[in-house]
């Protein structure tokens, strides 16, 4: 058996019993029942992923995964592709919005070259994993082999099992590649069963004539390729890319280690989509960031079943819905370690009439 | 002239041209145009507020002020107002919601005894400017002489101007007082001009039949005090409460002192109407942290004219929202100070097509 299938073999629903644990606590400190609402979610969730009732989130990492994309041809993007490495080197230099954002959050960034068409040499501080130097055009032909979509996945669950390894608490996901709207609306597409129109928007700002054409192009690969919406292996290799098999195969190896994975936006919910569609339970250790302005992402978070944390009108993605949403994770964490019982306090809990 | 007239009439629109000195450096940073959404729009508030081009927010404060409520008698609250000063004490001790969340938020929290109906003595720790011992019972007459209810607003500016003076960058409100959500809704429904029973929720946790009874209180209350709604003082008198008073103030303080102010949840929105309604200027200088449960908080901040930043069901107050949007208000200030340009970076942001 190869590494995915006995990763995805090691997932398992939560345990409801450390819900219900981690809500005897909450409902004994100083506040009103549930009066922080989704903050408690978080904590019990966490409890519960971690099997732990003191969880703490001291290591924290965010993988942002980069790769090129064969359909940018067809002028489905507003950036050239160019931008890929130049933004992987803004990466490490430390210049970008993930990196001012998970700094505040105080999360690493792991920067990982799965499929850019370009090559860094040894460019210190880059993970190299490039699986591809960027997918084929899917318009014209599958976009990846189905053993290069594998590959991506292991990419993902490898990079899991280590950081998992070396004690890290929390996951983000993020994603470099221009014209990585398209592939993800395809899956969405594909793995929703809605319409091309109703989940493509204008990534990173296209016209609208612009976007007549990516949703066209969009409709043709996937008459062309017929990806198979029961085998999401297949619609990432036909219609997907390197890098959102490698936040699938993080969303997989996460929850084989038993680690809460925050999802951060449209890309990152195609990968997430992947993940869910391969192993269901995965959804038990997910956290959708943010809403994304994309219009398809409301429609995969809806069928993941996942109800966004943040709201800011976020379209950037690199993992900086992930960051921030880590920070908001980490105030249920302490709400729950830290507040005092009303023991403690001395307070009254009677309730009146 | 008296310190409230004085403080009003310093209070100015913030002047656009700042906004669009921030939008330049916005779009030179490397992402896509607009792509970080609303932390973009909060680092030009941030600039536009303070005329300063490279805004931080080194030292923050959240004032929660405490009072009581005559109007408990009626059974309008789940929990008995001894829990006030017990909560108080709890604050002091650093075991509320409020002090694990502004510390999460690098926020120092500020207790201010406004109008609590106990004598906590020379508590260390405790600003004591009490102004009423509780308020009255608002059925039965007004909750506080038009005296009381300026000296409550000068209090909140007194304490805005110190700390403004002392360096502080960003202001958070908070409040405690049992039976509070009950003004806050007599409030809501005058200077909304909406029906009691459309902002009336259930605060902490009451039953139906205690909401019932809660809508027939303040109604009972508007009728006997028939409250002016054009004369905003005249409404805090009349069925407000002291901590809302202080809460009013230190908006009004922190627009004339040229700060940044986070409202809180429901009670701080009441505060921060009054606010408005007496300078609608304020709401230049105020961020809405959060969209409460409380059913009468959408009312108020569409008529302030306000997005609430964060939506987590959170029903707690004590400035908890605050201290988390704070946290998001600076990582737009991180993202505008910190990323690199375009041309730092050589990252073409030439569009195509």
């Amino acid at each position: 058996m190869d590494v995915l299938q006995r990763t995805l073999k090691k997932i398992r629903r939560t345990d409801e019993e450390f819900l219900l644990i981690a809500q005897r606590r909450l409902d004994n400190l100083t506040k009103p029942l549930g009066s922080l609402g989704r903050l408690e979610e978080f904590a019990k969730r966490l409890v519960a992923i971690t099997e732990n009732e003191n969880p703490v989130l001291d290591k924290k990492v965010i993988f942002t995964f980069a790769g090129d994309h064969g359909v940018t041809v067809e002028g489905v993007s507003a950036y050239p592709k160019e931008v890929t490495p130049q933004m992987v080197l803004n990466f490490i230099r430390g210049g970008a919005g993930i990196n001012v954002l998970a700094q505040h959050a105080s999360a690493e960034v792991v920067v990982v070259d799965i499929g850019v068409d370009y090559d860094f040499g040894d460019l210190e501080g880059l993970v190299k994993m490039k699986i591809v130097r960027g997918t084929r055009n899917f318009r014209r032909e599958s976009a990846m082999t189905r053993q290069a979509a594998i590959r991506s996945l292991q990419v993902g669950i490898e990079l899991a099992n280590n950081y998992a390894e070396r004690g890290y608490k929390i996951f983000g996901t993020g994603d470099m590649g221009i014209g990585n709207t398209t592939p993800s609306s395809a899956i969405a597409s594909v793995l929703t069963g809605r319409r091309v129109s109703e989940v493509t928007g204008k990534g990173t700002g296209i016209s609208n004539a612009s976007l007549k054409n990516k949703i066209k192009v969009i409709e043709d690969g996937i008459r062309l390729n017929k990806p198979d919406r029961n085998d999401p292996i297949d619609v990432l290799s036909k219609v997907g890319g390197s890098e959102i098999g490698g936040i699938a195969g993080v969303v997989i190896g996460a929850a084989a280690n038993r680690i809460p994975v925050v999802i951060d936006g449209f890309i990152s919910t195609a990968g997430a989509l992947v993940a869910y569609c391969l192993a269901p339970d995965t959804k038990d250790y997910m956290f959708a960031a943010h809403k994304s302005v994309e219009i398809g992402h409301k429609a995969m978070l809806d069928k993941i079943g996942l109800r966004p944390i943040l709201d800011l009108d976020l379209r950037l993605g690199e993992g900086t819905g992930a960051a921030l949403a880590m920070i908001i994770i980490d105030a249920g964490i302490k709400i729950y370690n830290e507040m005092a019982t009303f023991g403690e306090a001395g307070v009254s809990n009677e309730l009146q009439g």
